[in-house]
Parts: C-alpha cells; sequence; structure tokens
C-alpha cells in the first residue's frame, strides 16, 4: 500500500476541503461540466470554489479564472471536468503548483485501446513523480453532505437535500451513488459521504476508505463492487474497520456464471470466480448483501451484531414473534432457505411464556395473533423472548397494526430494543411511518421478508479476519515455474502434509529394490512434464519387480514417441493408496483475493456440482473443519447411514498445514494443488498421491 | 371435484352477494365482530346488510335481527362472527333458510385437537347433505373492492379505498390479504377481489377460482400459499385458466428445508417437499415468485409472455438497454444467477445500431450512457432491439432521469411498448413518479434488480400444461401392498420399460439352466420382503451353476435365520449389468401433487445434493429430455471431457414409459421405483436392475 496507511491530509482534501477548483467549469448548468458549480452554490458549501475557464470572466456568477496559477492560493482539491484529450495536460498543472488531490470526471482511458491505456500510464507516472493523487478516471466525484460538499457531476445531486447520515458509500459505478441516495430518501437513509472511484488508476475503495477510518463522523461504510481490483487496499481496510468494529457491508456484481466469466477474462483462471469474492469478503469481516435494498436496510442490524468466530463455532439462533403467522412464516422460509437457523423457544420459556399469561401458540414461533397488538403483551412476548438463553437475537414480525397504530405497534419493539440482544422488526404490511420512526430510533427494520432474512444471513456469514497472509500478492504469474513432482513431494514434507510413500529412480536404469510394498505407480519426473498423463508418463498397478521394469521401458518409449524434445531422465515410484473418498486441496495466490485455500470434492460430478469450500489463507484447524462441512460430497465419510468413517481431523490439519504457504517466508508458491488427496478410514489419515506446485 | 366445474350461483353468492347477513355482528366497532357492518357501510355497498343480534334491536344504526328465519328474504351470503362453540348453530341455521354460501371467523377447528376436528367433521357432514357451502373456519371473509363489498373483520380493511384492479387474490393466510392491499397501494395496483380462504374444510382455493373464471373483470389470479392442500381443485383451475390465457402467479412457502419438513410431517415421505410443489405449480403454467413484492409487480409481465412449450424448445433470451451500466449489471446478474440468458445483440443489430449513430457501447448490454436520457435517442435504441431476431424480450434499465425527468424517460419506453414482443422497464432510483405512470399504463416495471429478475424468471419458468393424469389421485395409501421384484417386472414389461433378464424358480429346488450367461444375482422374491438386503436376501456375483445352487443355499439359512415367519419359496435369478451412470427413476401418486414422475442421480452423494428433475405425470419424451438436462449428475455421460455417452434418449424413453401409469385405465399403483436404472454406453440402452412397485 502507498503513503501511510490513514493519510489524513487525503481525507481532509477529499471529503473536507477548504477550496475546490473547477477546472473547464462551464457556465450552462445543463451540461456536466456546468452541474458541480451549480450544485456546490446550492448546498451551500463554506469554502472557496474556483471555476478555471480561459474563456470568461464568470462562471454561473462566480469570478472565473484563467489557470490554476493565477489562483490565489493552492487548492485542497481539483476536479477536471475538460474532454479526454485535455486531462494529462490539466493534471501537470495541478501537480505543479501541489495540488493533494485530483478528480478525473473523463472516460477515454485504458478501457478504450492502447492510445487510452498509453494515457493512463501517463497518469500513473505524474501520480508517482509528483506524489498528486488521482482519484478516476471516469469518477463523477465526492459528495459530504455533512459540508455541503456536492462536488459532482453526477445529474442524481440536482435535488438540493442530501440526506446526511453514519455511512459513508464507496462505489465502483458512479451513477449508483445517486440511485443510493435517493433510494435512501425513500427509506429515511442518509450517508457520512459518498465517493464514486471511477477506473481507479491511483486512489482505491480500500485507500480511500481507509484514509476515513480516524473520521468520527463515519461510523460505517457502504461498498458497491464490480470486482476485488486493488484487493491488498481493500483488504488492509476491512481488517482496520473490524478491529475498530466499524461495520463494512458490500454488493458486489459478479455472482452469476455470466458475470463471473465476464471477470475471469481479465483477471485469470479461478480470479474472477464469486466464491473466492465471497470468500474474501466474508473472511475480512465484510457483510456481503444480494439484495440491492439491503444496502439501505443493513446497517444498524451490522452495528449491533459482533463478527462471527470461527474458533467459537458460528452457529447463531434467532427467535421469532409475530401478530400473523402468515408473515412470520415468509421470514421463517427466507432464513431457513439461507441456512440461518430458526430456534423454538425451550421448554422453560415457553413455561415463562405461558406464566405471564401470554396468548396464541408457541411453536417455531411465538405467534401472538391479534392480541400481540395490544402494548404489554407484546412487550412482555419480547422481553421473555430476548431474556431466553436459547436465541441469540429476536425477530419481531408485525402486522397490520404496523401500519394502521404505527405508534403503538412500534413501541413495544422501541422500549424492548434497549436489551444487549438484537431485536429486528420485520413489518408486513406497507407501513412507512413505523419504518421511519425505527429507523430514526436506530432498530434494525426491514420492510421485505427477503430484505431482512438477507441481511441477516450476511451479518451472520461475515467472520473475525484471521491470521493475514504475508506473502507478495504481486507475485509474477506469467514468470511461474512448476516443480517435478518429487520436489513438490518435498515441500509439502517440509509443510507437514503426508503424501504416499515415493522415490526418484534414473529411468535409463534397472528399478532398485523398494523400501515399500507393491503394487506402485510409476510416473516420469520432471519440472518440464506438468501433465504426465498427456504423455504417457504414468504406469498404474505395477505389482512386481519384473513389470516395474517394464513400466520404465514403457515410459521411455511413450516419452521418445509424446516429447522427444523433454529431457526426462528420472522416474517416480510411489505406493499405490485407495481411501474412502478423494478431495482436491489447492493453495493459490489470487491477483486479487492473494493467497487463498480451497478443499474440494474430487472427480467430474463435483466439478460439475461446484462443491467446493474456500477461505483466505491462513487457516487454522477449526477454520478447516467448517470448510470440511461445507463441502456436501464429504457428508458421505461423516459416518452417515452406516458408511465408514473417513479421518477428517487429519484433513482438518492437512488442509491448514498446506494453507500456512501463505505466511511462510520467502515462498515463492503460487499454486500448489494436491489432487487427489486420499482421505483414508478414521484415525489412517489422509495421503497426498499426486502434487502439482508453480512457484514465481 | 364437487359441483359443476364454474359455479356461477358460487361466484355471484361470493362476490356479487345482493343480500348479507352478520351472525353475531356487534355494536362495537373496536371489535372484530363489529368491524364487517362498519367496513360495509364506509366502503358504499350497495346490497342489503342484516346484522343478526337477539340482544339489540340497532347494530351501528341498521335494524339488527333476532335470527336468521325472521329475515324478510334469504340473504346471498352469512358471515358468522360469534364463537366457536355456536359456529354450529349458526351454520345449521344458514342451511335451513337455503342460504348459498356461510364464511365462518372463528378458529378452534382440527388444528385444536380431537373435539375441533370433531366440530369440522360436522361442518363437512351438514354441507354434504344440506348443499351448503362453507368458507373456513379461520376466514377473515372476502372483498369485491368493485362492489365495496368489504366483508372481513381484518383491520387491514379500516382504510375506507380499496384499491381495485384486474388480479384476484386468494390466499391462505387471512392477514396477507390486508398486506397485499396496503403494499399494493404503496406501488399502484389494485384487486378484482381479495379471498381469505381460512382451513378449506369445503371450498378451496382452486374452487373459488374456478367459479370466478367466466367473471370479465377478472384477469389474473394471485394465490398466496401455505400448502398443496386440495392439490385436484387447484390444478383443475390452473389448467382451465391456462387454457383462457388468464395468468396465474403463486407465493408458496415451505422454499426451505425446515418449512419443508414441517410440511412433510403430515403428508408423508416424498410429499410437502418444494421441488415437488415447484414441479406441480410451473407443470401448470403457473408463475411461482420468491419475493412477496414480487406478487404486486409481476401481473402485466405474466400477461404479455406466452407459457413455455416444452415441446417447442424453452430458453427465451432477453436483451438489456441502459443509461446505467451499473444498474444494467445489477439486471444482467440478478438473471444469469436464475439462468436467464442475456443475450448480446448479433453483428447485424450492432449494424442497426451504428448506422443509427447510437452512442455508448454494445457488450452484454447496450449501454447508451447519459446520450440514452435524450428521447429520440432511447426510442431508437429500444425498436431496433425489439425488431431484432434474437432477443424475445427487452429490458430497458433507466437511471436517475426517471427521477428527475420522469415523463421524458418514461415517454421512449411507452411508446415502444406497442410492440408486439414485451419490453419491460427496470428503473434504478427511487422513481414513484415513473414507475405510477408505467404501471399506470400497464407496462411491466420493477422497482429492484431482485424483484425484475424473479418476475421474469419465474414467468419463464411456467409450461404449457400437458396431458392431464387420469389416475385416481385419492389412492387409499395406508391401504397399500407391495409387489414382488418378479410382479414388478412384469409390469414394467407392460409399460415398455426394460430391465435385465431374469427369471423366478422354486427355492427348495435345484436351480435350473439359464437362458441368460453368468455372472448373475439372485434374490429372494417375495411381495411380502420389499428391502431383501436387510434379511440377507441377495447374493450378487454368481460365476456358475455350483455358485447359484450355493446361493440358493445361502439364501434359505438367511430367510430362516432374519425372516423366520415370513413365508418366500421362490428366488429370482436376474442378469448382472453394469453401466456407466446410475439412476433412480421414480412414479408416484402424491397426496397433493397427484402422480408425478421424478428422475435422480443415483447413489448417497446424489441424494446429498438433491440432484433430481420431477414433473407431473405422464411426461413426453421431449419433456424428459428436459428432466435429463436439470439432472446435473448425468452431465457425466454427455461425452464431456472425451467421457463415453449414454444411451440418454433410451433413458428419456423409460423416463416417459414409466410416467404413463398416471394415465393407466384402473391403474393402482402409487408407486413404482427402478434404482438403480443402469444408463449403457450410447445405442445400447437403459436396464433397470432393481423394481419396487407399491399398489393401493
Amino acid at each position: 500500500m502507498t503513503g501511510k496507511f490513514i493519510d489524513q491530509d487525503l481525507a481532509q482534501a477529499l471529503l473536507y476541503p477548504r477550496s475546490i477548483a473547477l477546472y473547464g467549469a462551464s457556465d450552462d448548468t445543463a451540461k456536466m461540466g456546468g452541474r458541480p458549480v451549480q450544485f456546490l452554490q446550492r448546498s451551500g458549501y463554506a469554502g472557496k470554489v474556483y471555476p478555471i475557464n480561459a474563456k470568461r470572466n464568470e462562471v454561473q456568477g462566480l469570478k472565473a479564472w484563467p489557470d490554476l496559477q493565477s489562483l490565489p492560493e493552492t487548492p485542497d482539491q481539483v476536479f477536471v471536468l475538460t474532454p479526454t484529450e485535455s486531462v494529462i495536460a490539466a493534471v501537470r498543472e495541478c501537480a505543479a503548483i501541489g495540488v493533494k488531490v485530483v478528480t478525473i470526471l473523463a472516460s477515454g482511458f485504458s478501457e478504450s485501446g492502447p492510445e487510452g491505456a498509453q494515457r493512463e500510464e501517463l497518469l500513473r507516472q505524474i501520480s508517482r513523480d509528483t506524489g498528486i493523487r488521482i482519484l478516476g478516471p471516469s469518477s463523477l466525484g465526492v459528495v459530504n453532505p455533512r459540508t455541503g460538499l456536492v462536488l459532482t457531476a453526477n445529474a442524481a445531486f440536482a435535488e438540493p437535500d442530501v440526506p446526511s447520515g453514519k455511512v459513508f458509500v464507496a462505489s465502483h459505478s458512479g451513477s449508483m451513488i445517486g440511485a443510493l441516495v435517493s433510494r435512501g430518501k425513500a427509506r429515511g437513509v442518509g450517508f457520512a459521504g459518498l465517493v464514486s472511484v471511477g477506473s481507479e488508476v491511483d486512489l482505491s475503495i480500500g485507500e480511500i476508505c481507509s484514509a476515513t477510518l480516524d473520521d468520527p463522523a463515519i461510523e460505517g461504510y457502504l461498498l458497491f463492487l464490480e470486482s476485488l481490483r486493488h484487493g491488498a487496499h481493500l483488504q488492509a481496510f476491512a481488517r482496520e474497520a473490524a478491529r475498530r468494529g466499524k461495520p463494512v457491508i458490500a454488493y458486489k456484481l459478479g455472482r452469476s456464471e455470466a458475470a463471473a466469466e465476464m471477470a475471469a477474462t481479465h483477471t485469470g483462471a479461478l480470479a474472477g470466480e464469486d466464491d473466492i469474492a465471497d470468500a474474501f469478503l466474508k473472511d475480512l469481516g465484510i457483510s456481503r448483501v444480494e439484495m440491492l435494498d439491503s444496502l439501505l436496510e443493513i446497517y444498524p442490524l451490522a452495528k449491533r451484531i459482533k463478527l462471527t468466530d470461527p474458533a467459537k463455532g458460528g452457529t447463531r439462533r434467532v427467535g421469532v414473534v409475530t401478530t400473523t403467522g402468515g408473515g412470520a412464516a415468509m421470514v421463517v422460509d427466507q432464513l431457513g432457505i439461507r441456512n440461518v437457523v430458526v430456534q423454538s423457544a425451550s421448554q422453560e420459556t415457553q413455561a415463562r411464556l405461558m406464566a405471564a399469561g401470554m396468548p396464541g401458540s408457541v411453536g417455531r414461533v411465538l405467534d401472538l395473533t391479534l392480541a400481540g397488538t395490544k402494548y404489554e403483551v407484546m412487550k412482555k412476548a419480547l422481553d421473555i423472548m430476548l431474556d431466553a438463553p436459547e436465541f441469540d437475537m429476536i425477530v419481531a414480525v408485525v402486522g397490520s397494526s404496523a401500519r394502521f397504530q404505527p405508534e403503538l405497534a412500534v413501541k413495544p419493539i422501541m422500549d424492548s430494543a434497549v436489551h444487549e440482544k438484537p431485536l429486528i422488526a420485520m413489518l408486513v404490511p406497507d407501513a412507512p411511518q413505523a419504518l421511519a420512526q425505527l429507523t430514526q430510533a436506530g432498530i434494525p427494520c426491514f420492510r421485505t421478508p427477503e430484505g431482512c432474512a438477507d441481511s441477516i444471513a450476511s451479518v451472520l456469514a461475515r467472520r473475525v479476519p484471521g491470521t493475514p497472509a504475508t506473502v507478495n500478492a504481486g507475485l509474477n504469474h506469467d514468470a511461474a515455474h512448476t516443480l517435478s513432482e518429487a520436489q513438490a513431494y518435498a515441500l509439502l514434507d517440509t509443510l507437514g502434509v503426508p503424501h504416499a510413500p515415493a522415490l526418484t529412480m534414473p529411468m535409463s536404469e534397472k528399478p532398485t529394490a523398494l523400501p515399500f510394498d507393491f503394487p506402485v505407480v510409476a510416473k516420469v519426473c520432471s519440472s518440464r512434464i506438468p501433465h504426465k498423463t498427456e504423455v504417457g508418463g504414468v504406469v498404474l498397478g505395477v505389482r512386481n519387480a519384473e513389470e516395474l521394469e517394464a513400466a520404465f521401458t514403457t515410459l521411455r518409449t511413450n516419452l521418445a514417441m509424446h516429447a522427444p524434445d523433454i529431457e526426462c531422465d528420472e522416474v517416480l515410484v510411489q505406493a499405490m493408496r485407495r481411501g474412502l473418498a478423494e478431495v482436491l486441496v489447492g493453495y493459490r495466490v489470487d491477483p486479487d483475493a492473494g493467497p487463498i485455500i480451497m478443499l474440494a470434492a474430487g472427480g467430474i460430478w463435483a466439478e460439475l456440482a461446484r462443491d467446493r469450500s474456500i477461505r483466505l489463507a491462513p487457516v487454522s484447524v477449526d477454520t478447516a473443519h467448517e470448510m470440511i462441512a461445507e463441502v456436501r460430497a464429504l457428508k458421505s465419510v461423516t459416518g452417515l447411514r452406516g458408511k465408514e468413517k473417513g479421518d477428517l481431523d487429519a484433513l482438518a490439519h492437512a488442509v491448514s498445514a498446506m494453507s500456512q504457504l501463505a505466511i511462510r517466508p520467502e515462498s515463492r508458491v503460487i499454486e500448489a494443488e494436491v489432487n487427489p488427496m486420499m482421505i483414508m478410514p478414521h484415525g489412517q489419515g489422509v495421503i497426498a498421491v499426486d502434487a502439482l506446485i508453480l512457484e514465481a
């Protein structure tokens, strides 16, 4: 990460500039270049505004200046509104007079072919050489409703009143900051600031958010992400935000195969796949929501609920109280789909409810029926449920009274919400007043069962960030080279990942006696032959010395035929092992996410079902056990239906051991894949029978 | 189904009653029993209203009557508002004077134990004996906004103005009709009527909706379902509605495992599982939405788009036009998750767009950027896209202009919507005005990307209903008995489902020569031993005559040991077969859904992954091929990655053949399961190697 971690000056220049220059400001408010002046004047921004426009004396009533040099002071921030061609010159001018931050509106850089890519490289160079920080290109600007800083060309800000709040918005998409403001208004939610980061040639979402971490007015973050680019910055920010208890919420595009493919094209093999991004976000304590509206509704909940600690075991149980069975059933259903446990009241709790003369029935939810519309009934019920140890949080699903007697319906919730456990409200009818009151009071409240469940599930899915990786995520993938299988096993030995006994022999000579039993497999062993089978480089089921000698001949012939130009004089002879099940254990330094560890079911079928679990590396044995639980195929070796139990403890240790590559000093390993890893019967461990390792 | 299919009198008495009696009406509007009188007077209901209350002369200003007999006429409908205990008497009184429909508000019937169950049986009896139709118990009543018939005790209807519209709502949950009305108001959507059916002791959702099919004012249906009870009525209604092009939309609870389990407990093994309900709804042409808001937004889309015809191949391709890249990406992503194909413009279309001087870029979506806010640009773009043969529908994703210049943003969509292809709008900002205008104009429009994608996906998922089953869904499951494996094969023979050659021999004698080759399997063959392995009744891999004789001895000994009391003197000797893959083909008469056919991957792993496809039986070979495509595990025998291809045509024929049980005259088969069915290499067919059949 460039610069010091929390760059106060950057935060100040971005969100609290004392003066702004608008480079190429237009007098015509209909033009994009005219908007910022108009917005800033409307919103009552207190700082100085300097329109730069050589052709005019005045711009929208403000004195216009011919250039930056002639300004009476150096502005904290400059918004460049000129066309692409003149951007470089403008940025040079900014750098020359020592401007801290320059924001670029124009597009037409790397996304627009070689010429644009050149322009972009120039920008990077200027930033490197002069230290000026660049926001954009393709940035619609930055907004701070608390100071009237409406420094944007986004038409959505034509409405003067930008609602102010506690969460800061950073978005890859410029149009979305406008959409969030309008939707926020409708939902009674405001923002502590909004920034459109554009194509992030210099300043990234992670860096910008990090810079604001000391700002007491910013209590949480909403991210609208198109990808995980600049993942290292994002990771550093998320870890520090988690440490400070400032919730980070993200809506990330790319959940669908289609979108994933699109992303994959420019970031390579695994990268861009959504389950990697998902693991990245969750492992950094970020709540990833799957619905747009959740972005606006989730914050109070994210603030109230602690990050899940894998070491302490994840599950948390939700209790539901309602006045409307049908409404509650929707919430239970939606929570169930997302694997959130809806807990029934314990015998003790049911007894307490009965003793308190609660009406209705206690099944999976406490349904108070219409009687629950009485204040004292609902209040009492909520208090008993909140006190019950079997619940970690309570959801109150309120029926029509939320619309017709908002005060009455909302009051017991307000009064019970003081409890240390989170109390969440979901309103079944359209009930804007009740929603507004609850939102005002900072009580988590939702207008749809899906949004309620999405928010609860995404908050529970975030985890306390684990040990950070130390390997350099910037390892050069292009220069990668493969280790021979023998070298790979040597590395696995140092990690403590068990593999089938093996030794190498010269291919040209007669094989010597083996220190392990037949049957064995004979494989050509060379760093230049990563895919042995393709050259006929594997002979399976060798039962004795004679067959082994024959195998060597076969390998020589096949090699001569299929890979004449490759010199390979070693054979790896390995004891054959069969397990109860096969898995793939893979470590990889992802260009965006950094080091990750993956556990996947073996075989084509698993591949078709995408049956795999991913985490940021390194992972503890506890976390490895969580991963094992997430791979459906492995249920078949948990002792289910009298089937034999596999050694899943050994598997957990192997997965954790492999993941330690992420903190191995000087490790240049880019990819390490054991496939298959044999899962032996309980107590007999796991055994790698093939391994492929790539180093930078 | 009781009564004639479209019961005009029922529809009239329910929705257009000329006179109503309110049995046990209260003068106190705060009481539930007081609400209907109040609501009816407020809403300007034109018919006669007779409060029945022996204790008073007047109820809320209306003359009160001591009993039904003393009324000047026989009311079309009576709403019984009295407590549970007096309901039976009231219903008897109604029947005595020839009331057509009586609605019961009280609960406390079968759901509340044996005594309640008795009361419920009494109600059924009265209905059977007298022909009176019963709505409820636990019904909150019926509402017809078009006539001011607000005959309900649901507090939500305290608001006088119930919005009127074209869709009729039928709900298992009484509170939801209120929630839908309030949410409908907020969304500018009204209803042609709403009914709370309660526990359906007599009148079911299916019957009630069927009765309204001739009503020209009712153009579509919204169903809120807790289960598929009375599935036969629902099916008959849905088929006729599909025939008439009146869209049916359903929100059904029970998608989560938890909910499914709850349902399963009372309807047995398979039943209640959500994928059966899902198949049932889709096969009957019903759009099943997964989001509550979709219920209110989907209708115009459901009206515009034809049901998918399996015979014609399902896929339909969506084109996307936008002014905001970020917003469009959300829609594309959400569609992708739901496997809806978002199509890129063809070369021809791109050329036409370029020729028309369209700005922006054409990738997976046509992004017009800000220029798209100009009327002529958006209009032209929409027209070119709508005309392009590669699209079946177009989604316009509109940015901030939808909020700031609603007229301008909405006009090109309104003007282009005349095209025969559906044009759908999704508004990224909060844009109530634009939404209202589009909704008014009957143009499909959505306020969230999730709702938009959910609605499109659910509409595309509905299928033209196939051949209806003829077997009696009421077959008694309890009295079911198992066929012996030999009898099962005999039945499969008559259906044309191939199985491995087999013959039976007396267990006590020496086995005779075989008409097929060894190796074979020897199994005990008795209708009283459905699970042969549990009694050691199977000997595999028998290689010759000696081994076969030995196998007979083994079977005799095992049987004597494990099932001494079961007389079984037959052995089934069967040729052993191994396939490329194993599947389960199952036919079942589901108590709710009726005859269904299921294709599932074999083995425990598939079970864990719930990898199966279900349809209403019978199915055509085309549909069977669709089912095969839905079972992920079967991708492994499609010739993928050089793996051998399985005979999937033969499988499709076998699945279709098995499903014909649903239209077999006099069939008493309740369950027929082939497990495993071996899939042989391409051209070599499929072979059943075990079969279990249950008959009523």
